[in-house]
């Protein structure tokens, strides 16, 4: 069973990182959720607390195959700012284990300069990590072993490319289908 | 400032109940989360619990401008089951406020009498609920007072058609742009 490493900071999007837990979970994917924070109750951008089931100094990210990041524009700048998370995706990255960040979330990615050829992010938000390399041509960028995605309409069909990558097509389209998420 | 009502019992869609509280407050409307269980946190089908903002026995009813309540199987099978919530929803069906219910929560509706010539519901919920009335034609159906919808993929736009009723088109459309849900 694939497991992925979800960090929460204060400010979170909570479409995103609600989508990624629970389109994963359904793929049989092992969902860790983790607080940036002190405290493991996490609130996020529009006032929804979630309890994580970790704080990310007691986990080992060696135990994990994938990182993915939620965006929020204020979680955002904690994982570009956080020490420990832009070792994570340096040594994640290192590994060539999967990484994802969606929405604001690709700038802790630019930051710690592991975004490839092509990246997608939340609109105006390319105008910090860089205009080169961005494309809004599709909703989710899989470049190498960094996937990208727009925003919180575009959180479901992020979360099944990741399902796809980490479990298979079969699967993928069996809850794209039970989703009812046929634009994905 | 409108204000919505949205109850939440163990088993709850995450995705859905954390589409609708994020996208109405978008839209500058009150949510209020009450916790239809003994416990304030509650836990959703996937594993996520979501702190509510209070508990359902200590909420007045009508204080509230709308309800809308989130699928999930067994959460839905709580507000069915639930005297509280079934006279919550007779009540405001009686009052002539809106209503809303998406994926299987539906069969609530249909167990308080209150829906109207057409809905929709999580495929095969029709079977419980009655398929006269029955449509999959829409993503989201508006008949008279009461709102319905699909499921997890369809709750971002079933968040939008309530903020187009309490708000206006003009934030509705200016939220659809924002959440890149040009799908609804």
């Amino acid at each position: 069973m694939a497991s992925v490493l979800v960090p929460l900071a204060t400010g979170f999007e909570e479409i995103e990182a609600v989508s990624i837990i629970d389109v994963l979970r359904r793929g049989g994917i092992q969902v860790t959720t983790a607080s940036v924070e002190s405290d493991q109750n996490v609130t996020g951008a529009n006032g929804i607390t979630i309890v994580a089931n970790n704080q990310l100094d007691y986990v080992d990210p060696n135990e994990f195959d994938m990182l993915v990041l939620p965006g929020g524009h204020d979680g955002a700048v904690t994982f570009k700012e956080s020490d420990k998370v832009q070792s994570m995706i340096k040594m994640f990255d290192v590994s060539k284990k999967p990484i994802g960040a969606i929405c604001a979330a690709p700038m802790a990615l630019a930051e710690a300069g592991v975004i490839k050829n092509s990246y997608t992010c939340y609109p105006s938000y390319e105008e910090g990590i860089g205009t080169e390399k961005f494309t809004d041509a599709h909703k989710v960028v899989v470049d190498e072993n960094i996937t990208t995605s727009r925003g919180p309409g575009t959180a479901i069909c992020f979360a099944l490319s990741i399902v796809k990558q980490l479990v298979g097509e079969e699967t993928h389209n069996a809850l794209k289908a039970g989703l009812i998420a046929e634009y994905c």
